[in-house]
């Protein structure tokens, strides 16, 4: 199933223990279409990544704007990193200006990033054309730009942009850029395959040749010849220590080479360590959680992390896959917190729920029968369209119920209503009504809102508030929506996902519904349920 | 841009006149989860593969399910193939039975396919845990069924399954399997990764040591390391000159090796010619009508023909892309019949929207004061939440409108109003009013649905379709929520991307407001106001 032994110790040689896993999935993966990362999007992800144990995490380009500004400043007072060390990503400085005099250089420099990836040319048309200016003046922006960063204190690695069809080009030049820069002090040389156009084979015989230069060298793939990641394993394999990938693939174009994939053949296939000891059995989750925030449905054919990729259509397998289930998958998904899939079932297995569950204070594995009910719970409710992989607080309401015998409630829903209405051009108007029952008595309440969820957000909470104060603490801190089943239009099943706080904890509920409403109002009345037993109050419906 | 020289030259010394490129999207890609085609979506894809011009078509097991012998049975009716051979797929003899008394293999023989390719075990635990037979009988059962199809005049291929798994578990007996598949008759030995875990370098070694058989050999990839792509140009690379793959890349888990990149590498970097001469560039229409009759939607990264492939965020680099394209993609996208695009994202520069005008035929260089109008026009948009990446359709009415001076008005509209409501937790109702005037009458129309954005569709629809009968044809296919400036919970702002078709086109259009009925009225009144300006209907606002 893994590779040969002899694979395992060629890779021992290659001083695994310093090996750069280098996540640009916020920098370059945010290159791709339709994918636009707020500043709290990027705290969120960045959490995600050092979970996932990666070493590097490349942040932004602080001074390009003013969004990758901002994230530098709150990462340093919000991000407590436990494994992984932020980069900053920018350019050399620009041509005929000293490098203390760059502005965008000294961004970089005062970001407090104690890395800083630099960008570089190395083909020497994109020198001439991009840059406009000579092959000598550029190997001085390497230079001066490097020892600059160097002075300061910070540690530098260049990314050396069309640095394979530049070899090609003009072989001499760009071997000169890798000497420049590692002479300059850059600890890594990253070559990268900016337009995509690499083939294996070439990459090897590439990398092999650029070795003898002495520097230390990365690799950063693109997917468009479908090879991403068979690139990036034969440089590792001809000698790179350092790589650069992007979560889910994601990127410009066809996509980065994705980082889980890459990682996971070079752990289970090669037997190189890379993450820190039991991190990649989190890949899954991670993965998932991450495209949560990205909003891009995850691709089920993905490699690894994929919702298909240990699914099988059994059929007639299906009792030899009972004996020998290693007969039938390339890994024990479980290595990668993925599940085999026999049936037409949803992710979750037995398995994940188990480590869910006890992540959250319940021994599931003491009580099987109980595990196997939820378990069969989740899989239902995944069917239909719902997710716990974010929505923690949701789960641990179906957990309690599951182990209590019943849903904790605290009122009585009669009815609910939503009006948006606009004339002539206005701003839209949308009004609420909530009628339920607590505290022993009737409540009928009209809420406003600059929109129909925002309505009914305010029309539930000033009805419970009546019975319980501690709704007023209650705050929605995110809202997402996701229509599901594309191609459907707006006939579409809705999920909503909304985050809460009381401004000491934070949760998330998940409804699912026709419409955006009605999946809205599922997770409000769940949001502000777990809320309120957090807060330990005691349920008074009927009193 | 493509490949050394050299490598053509020793691509040319592997008799690419004979080489087959045979799809499996309608045997091995059926097996993807939620893939279902009926007998008629299979006569349309094979239509397709036929004009992209692969040798080989196989189009399911005859005698193993009545859809698949209808097929052969229509096929060998309707279809007039010009360039493709249709294969029959389908299993050896069982155990201990004569071939000649084999019902499944008389199925094969009388299907009408002239190759057949029949699925043999090579790996020694499968022969005793699947098949429940020794391994003499296994050889004894590919030798009887190559012989007696040879015999009946038909052509086979074998299907080695499991094959380098069952290398590296028993070699000798895996080539055993593939000398005696040869020597019965057998034109190809197919390699099969069926677990697909293997990697590039692993497939380059099994395949020289296995071309010491004499045997003709073929490769069979899944995607499971993210190698099939690479793993299958190994092979080739190797001396393999029969490659299978999916349209698409559709399979079972992590799907099958795509057969559009595969051939577009082999040709386009490796100077081999393997379809018909300029077959290639009908490759991106091909994979999208496939994907069509598969409904599974178009992934945007796919290498080559997805519809990101050459797609760029241009921003610094614009100017650069106006005086040499190439330096900025792997090969001319019109090789693959996909077009380069330029995304007006943020921090759109005049220059992208310069070239993204030129696009859609637009010539805004020889007018710099309405370049820099809808320059900032964009910006200022985009500041407040619009994206015009996706929404080609919005960027081209707000282009129109500078342009014209005034936008494209179709009908006035008075008012609109949504009312969503649930009573005792019963399934929520929609209904939407729309108050608007075209063709020379106020109209007045409720539509409802099951969610309050469908119910404006609906009403929308219904009213304008009673003066512009061509908004009958269009039809929502896809509906993309997402909720920026998070932070906010349900204060934040909403943008809505919508997708409509007209059966022919698709259009984006986006919409932004306070709440996602505000921004979907906005996006639904793009995309019926671009569909008529499309269908060059004449506006009617007070005839």
């Amino acid at each position: 199933m893994t590779g040969p032994k002899d694979d395992a110790v060629n890779a021992g040689h290659q001083h695994v223990g310093d090996f750069h896993v280098y996540d640009t999935t916020m920098r370059d993966g945010a290159q791709q279409e339709g994918l636009n990362l707020s500043v709290q999007d990027k705290l969120h992800i960045a959490r995600h990544l050092d979970d996932l144990g990666v070493g590097y995490i490349e942040g932004g380009w602080p001074g390009s704007n003013p969004k990758d500004t901002e994230f530098f400043q709150l990462a340093a007072k919000e991000l407590d990193l436990r494994h992984a060390t932020l980069a900053a990503f920018g350019a050399t400085r620009r041509p005929h200006v000293a490098a203390a005099d760059d502005t965008l250089l000294a961004a970089l420099r005062d970001s407090g990033a104690s890395v800083v990836t630099l960008v570089a040319k190395s083909h020497d048309r994109h020198v001439e054309l991009a840059l406009r200016t000579t092959l000598d003046e550029n190997l001085a922006m390497v230079r001066d730009s490097v020892t600059h960063l160097r002075e300061a204190g910070q540690r530098v690695f260049v990314d050396l942009e069309h640095f394979f069809d530049g070899y090609r080009a003009n072989r001499d030049y760009a071997l000169e850029v890798v000497r420049t820069a590692a002479e300059a002090g850059a600890e890594v040389a990253v070559l990268c395959d900016t337009n995509g156009g690499m083939l294996p084979h070439w990459v090897a015989e590439i990398v092999a040749d650029v070795m003898g230069t002495g520097a230390r060298l990365g690799i950063h793939a693109h997917n468009d010849t479908g090879c991403a990641v068979a690139n990036s394993m034969a440089a590792v394999q001809a000698g790179v220590t350092h790589l650069q990938g992007c979560i889910n693939g994601y990127g410009e174009r066809t996509g980065n080479a994705d980082l889980v994939t890459c990682v996971a053949n070079l752990e289970l296939k090669l037997g190189m360590s890379l993450l820190p000891e039991g991190h990649l059995a989190d890949a899954t989750r991670i993965s998932h959680a991450i495209s949560e925030i990205t909003n891009y449905p995850p691709h089920a054919r993905q490699p690894y992390t994929g919702v298909s990729a240990f699914a099988h259509k059994a059929g007639l397998h299906a009792s030899a896959i009972r004996v020998d289930a290693d007969l039938y998958q390339h890994i024990d998904p479980s290595l990668v917190g993925n599940d085999m899939r026999l049936l037409v079932s949803e992710m979750a297995g037995r398995a994940t729920i188990e480590l869910k569950g006890k992540e959250l204070g319940y021994d599931l594995a003491s009580d099987p029968e109980l595990l196997a009910r939820v378990t069969d719970r989740v899989k239902q409710m995944e069917q239909a369209g719902y997710t716990f992989e974010a929505a923690d607080a949701s789960f641990e309401l179906l957990l309690a119920e599951e182990v209590d015998g019943a849903r904790t409630s605290f009122f009585d829903v009669e009815s609910w209503r939503v009006l948006a209405e606009s004339s002539r051009g206005a701003a839209a108007l949308s009004e609420a009504t909530v009628k339920l029952r607590a505290g022993g008595v009737r409540l009928a309440v009209i809420g406003e809102g600059n929109g129909p969820v925002n309505a009914l957000d305010h029309a539930l909470r000033q009805a419970i508030e009546q019975v319980y104060p501690d709704v007023a603490r209650f705050h929605l801190t995110d809202f997402r929506v996701r229509i599901l089943d594309q191609g459907h239009g707006t006939d579409a099943v809705t999920r909503v996902l909304i985050e809460t706080t009381d401004g000491k904890s934070v949760w998330v509920t998940v409804g699912v519904g026709a419409n955006i409403i009605e999946a809205s109002w599922e997770a409000l009345v769940d949001a502000v349920t777990y809320g309120l037993r957090l807060h330990e109050v005691r349920p008074r419906i009927d009193d």
